[in-house]
């Protein structure tokens, strides 16, 4: 399951969550790297699409009309995933886990809509899922010649400094003083050859209209997430509501037959980032240092949740979400790692690099417009080993309300700065977006919470050494399990609305405050803060400077060479379209086709958990046709974050739902290779038989097939 | 903590516990290769030390009544342990730790031997340890003539048979037909150039005399395993019995004073397993492929444990044992992975095995001698790589009673054949071992049992992926947990007499038996014996041969360069000596002192586990001079193995105890390098300070210092 939840989990929370430890979006992906096009590689933006590409190649070209139109029906789901409007009734389509966790949240001791599923025959029992948000691009603005102006000739903490000066200046006047209703964030395209505007209208009123269980959605859990053959249902049904009622936008009109082998079909998403042309010594950081000490963490992470959820029922499912992210990130990572330390990655990368170090080299004034940016990242790459223990421990040492805690020491030591030398994240534009998650009435397991801290805690001391000054300073006299117990007992913060009061009361009240989490957070704030600096001044924004002078100079070589059209920019959780075509591949020789069937899944069902099928499905076995197509590869250049993003077809319908990418798959953030990487989609024709033939759901059924919603046989509240 | 425990956990197993999965000690050690002395580097065989470098360098040559006292005085754990006489009385000193599973076996609900430390003040308070065996060193016979006649022109499977054959006949001999009293192993050295057969005197009767509490011996837990400076009382004292009398032995004196900074020291002991001239390929192989699965698995194997040990003292106390041998073995693993990935060694080891690969190929009659062995070495790990899942699922299906039951239906059937054509371990001379070995009194708790299996049955499918044979023949239509619960709660293996009496009765019982964990293994045996059989053929005897060749190319062009003697081979789990200075090292600019003291010790005493000092140390403050030392560093050449080993003076005299190496050794296995390798030891002061001022233990003091066992005031009885 490719959610972005995963990246979000431990990487993607620098982008997007609400501690940015290093750094914003625009700085943090100045990892990633321009890559030129091949095949159906690409997730390409929606402003420029390379049409005739896609004519030559497929005969087919998106006329405008046709990509407003996606474009309007496509949305975001702000917590890292994608979506799409199914019905003029704002009826949106994502993956059951991008609902994750709104169902943990209303499930209680009397419901368990992850066991049963979560049905509503009537718009007032659609229920609205707390703290969630769904983001609909509204206009894209070209801002390259503004940041350019503003960050001349600077480098280093001044670079740093104007960056955030511009950002926040830009993003304040495109929020037209109603934060609200409108979000906008900065994209840095080609690390900074282009700068983009992205405004897109907020909905923060998204309810829950249908879910099935996750014993289909998740049919063969862990043990087959990236697998393929699959035999998974993995969608969710919301609808986006404003001012009490639902909203009515442009949609995919929903196509109940899915698609056909050989199909193109596109899909449009927000691919979370990718890093196509990382230089070599930056992979070799990932592959050396990161990901092994990342999948050691999610590894014990795993085997204490495991255990955690065998103590009973409850515990179980306390853990659930937790564990279903732990395993999903340590999948996405050890894959990562086994194409960077198995395959020629690094080599290969190492010759490009190369390459483009002679052309640079081969001539004085290129010299002098791109410097040596590969000796820039080498030495950015020196300071990054050395803080990455204190990176690792400090992202232990605060899970939870821990994190929680963190981030209102620090928005109240930022907002007390002036707009422009704050940190990404803490703009004035974004205070809201902060509020809305600090409120969140997401569910606090003290025990869990507990147990989670102690662990955390103790892999600090364990990375870091016992002596190290950061240890004995949080930790004093206690040990890490006495502490994390104290701390989750003493603190009032599992309250949202604690936790909300002392965020507005600000910084005299965060100082003042007596509460042991938010005095544990003052007392790690010092390092964090220090950290954060450091990233930033020796390690993002030189090699967000160097990736622009490489992105430059790709440019600069391609267009020398005549196809600089075919140059796609790396993936920034913003919308992108990607297209490909329905078809399986070939692994050690064996075929594996593109779609499955209702059959398989039968097949498959042993009974066990987690191949117990629910049991409406083991009722429904005689009335579905066992020929449905239920899963389906493509050739799809798809990442994590691309959860939830329609299939459509070139008529502009939908005839999928992504809800994953095959193993080899899982370096598609590095590289994509057409021969094995695929996207798994739910076909929507194992939807509707599922509504129809299983749920027994011919409203909703009506809905997708119609456009629009049913008349209201029940008023909606929120 | 270098707990040859530690290697035994997962690697090591397959050298010396009860089922060989990849074979014997013999063909294990197949990996191991060659290296050149350097300095202090070496672990020397005691028949063929390098006495003239000795008295070059330290003008110090030990005469054959100095070695002979030495390897008379010296000791070896079965289970994975160094030890020493220092008594007349049969006394013997080793790690805590190398007593840990007969403190943990002694302990019940009344007696919690690692927390109070175990006290006998009689004879007949001493306790024997269940299933510990103490092996003496009596003779070592080269026998390279005959195994080289028996092998002349075999290779692949008749390679292995005819090997299995030679060291069956060798071993039987050998053993004069008494193998409750004497125990024999084949030690190929040189891989092979040099076969040799050591004879060992068995001790079955070994009792525990003293042991602290864990609060002292392991002061620092996890955080300061393989951390300097340290503050660790890592002793235990043991004594050995025979014919219900303790054996009167050659032993090392006691020198309370310790040893000096700058000093010459000698370690007697059994270094498990070094791989000093591994070539390149085999070291990628372990980096890219092999650590980094089982450091994944012992993560998780990890967090796991630690929440078990959360849910109450009694699950702490049944878990302690298991997590204190995964976080060892995960920082060993750790610390070589990190070697691997961050040092040059693996290019190193390119670039020495492309000279010698040169040296041979410059000479026709090289040529015809050694062959390509470095073409057979990355054809052997090319299908290692493939067998290697199934390798690990394997392992992570038969944890505890299911390895047993392996072994049961494994030494079933090997028995069957003739004893030339048995697997290694199931030779007639060993079977006594084998026996022991199930019969061992070792504690089995339900639910850490149950919550172990499954976890393991749940990481194979993981591995393997839930369509593969093994994981479909396995686990039938159960969850791993399911399977688990029922293997567990059906089977009668927990009895160590049920394991024995079904051990006995053989084949027509094992085929015969319902025992659910025994239908179990019958279920994973092929699989087993499959993987065993094309590990032998195509990688261990293959990687054997070509290390073999290597080892003798090598020999040849140190002999040509006149620098033969200055070779030792590879450690074995045999008796070496090694020897070095005592003295501290420079880590990024600091220099690391060679002694710590008392006051170090309570200055670093929190409060908190693990750094909560034991009662009696509190209490006994005012009683110790501070300034007593208390664990030193020494630049001997030790590994796994080693652990318990005495570390001995010019006189012979034992003024320390090793109990762990510093983080930079944790490469050790791999290179020495004398800058920063570290062995770490107790201070022969320390230990008898703490028996005088804190245990008051004035008869042990005695017996220590005079060398004799204080006249019984009570009847022995075992």
């Amino acid at each position: 399951m490719i959610c972005y939840v995963i990246i979000l989990y431990f990487i993607g929370c620098l982008m997007l969550s609400k501690s940015f430890l290093l750094g914003s979006a625009a700085v943090f992906v100045a990892f990633a790297a321009t890559g030129p096009a091949r095949a159906e590689e690409g997730m390409w933006t929606f402003n420029h699409l390379p049409v005739a590409t896609l004519q030559k190649t497929y005969g087919f070209t998106p006329d405008s009309a046709w990509i407003e139109h996606v474009v309007q029906s496509s949305a975001r789901l702000a917590e890292g995933c994608s979506a799409s409007f199914v019905s003029g009734g704002g009826l949106v389509m994502t993956n059951h886990h991008c609902a994750n966790s709104c169902l943990a949240a209303l499930s209680d001791r009397t419901h368990d809509y992850f066991r049963d599923g979560f049905y509503s025959h009537t718009p007032a029992e659609e229920r609205q899922c707390p703290g969630m948000e769904l983001d609909r691009l509204d206009t894209i603005s070209d801002v390259s010649g503004q940041v350019a102006d503003a960050t001349r000739g600077t480098s280093g903490a001044a670079y740093t400094a104007a960056m955030q000066k511009v950002e926040s200046e830009l993003t304040r006047d495109c929020v037209k003083g109603d934060p609200t209703h409108w979000r906008c964030d900065m994209v840095s395209l080609f690390h900074g050859g282009q700068s983009a505007l992205y405004r897109y209208r907020r909905y923060q009123d998204v309810r829950v209209v249908m879910a099935p269980e996750q014993g289909i959605a998740f049919f063969g859990g862990d043990p087959d997430n990236f697998s393929y053959p699959r035999y998974d249902i993995d969608f969710s049904m919301l609808r986006v509501y404003d001012g009490g009622r639902p909203v009515h936008t442009p949609f995919l009109k929903f196509d109940p037959m899915g698609p056909k082998a050989g199909d193109l079909v596109f899909t449009s998403g927000n691919p979370g980032r990718t890093q196509r042309s990382l230089p070599a010594s930056a992979l070799a950081f990932q592959r050396d240092v990161a990901n092994p000490a990342i999948i050691g963490y999610l590894s014990t992470r795993e085997g204490m949740l495991w255990e955690y959820s065998r103590q009973g029922t409850t515990p179980a499912k306390e853990a659930q979400d937790a564990l279903f992210g732990v395993q999903n990130a340590l999948k996405s990572y050890s894959g990562t790692q086994a194409a960077l330390r198995t395959g020629d990655i690094v080599a290969r990368r190492g010759r490009e690099d190369a390459a483009l170090r002679s052309w640079i080299e081969a001539d004085a004034s290129r010299r002098k417009e791109y410097g040596d940016p590969f000796h820039d990242i080498e030495q950015a790459v020196a300071v990054q080993k050395t803080l990455f223990p204190t990176y690792l421990a400090l992202r232990m040492a605060m899970p939870g309300l821990a994190e929680d805690a963190v981030t209102l020491v620090d928005g109240a030591a930022e907002r007390e700065k002036p707009d422009a030398k704050r940190h990404a994240g803490f703009h004035e534009a974004q205070l809201g977006e902060i509020e809305t998650s600090l409120g969140a009435k997401t569910p606090v397991y003290p025990r869990l919470e507990t147990d989670t801290l102690a662990l955390g805690l103790s892999l600090m001391r364990q990375t870091l050494g016992a002596d190290d000054p950061l240890v004995t300073g949080v930790l004093g006299t206690e040990s890490p399990e006495a502490l994390a117990e104290r701390l989750v007992k003493g603190t009032k913060l599992a309250d949202p609305g604690v936790r909300v009061a002392l965020w507005k009361r600000g910084r005299t009240a965060v100082d003042a405050s007596s509460d042991p989490m938010i005095v544990f957070a003052r007392r790690l704030y010092p390092a964090y803060a220090r950290l954060r600096e450091r990233m930033l001044n020796e390690v993002t924004s030189p090699l967000h400077k160097a990736e622009g002078d490489i992105a430059r100079a790709i440019f600069a070589r391609a267009k020398a060479e005549g196809h600089a059209d075919d140059i796609y920019p790396d993936a920034t959780f913003s919308p992108r379209l990607s297209w490909g075509t329905v078809k399986g591949w070939t692994e050690n020789g064996t075929d594996i086709p593109a779609f499955t069937d209702f059959a398989g899944m039968y097949r498959h069902a042993t009974g066990s958990d987690p191949f117990a099928l629910p049991k409406r499905w083991l009722g429904a076995k005689s009335k579905v046709d066992p020929a449905t197509h239920l899963d389906f590869v493509s050739t799809n250049d798809i990442v994590g974050g691309n959860s939830g993003s329609p299939v459509i077809d070139r008529n502009g319908h939908v005839v999928g739902l992504i809800f994953d990418g095959n193993l080899p798959s899982l370096a598609g953030d590095l590289y994509y290779d057409i021969s094995s990487n695929r996207a798994v989609s739910t076909d929507t024709s194992a939807i509707i038989a599922a509504l129809r033939d299983v749920y027994d759901e011919p409203t909703l059924v009506h809905e997708l097939l119609d456009g629009h919603q049913a008349a209201a046989s029940g008023a909606a509240k929120p």
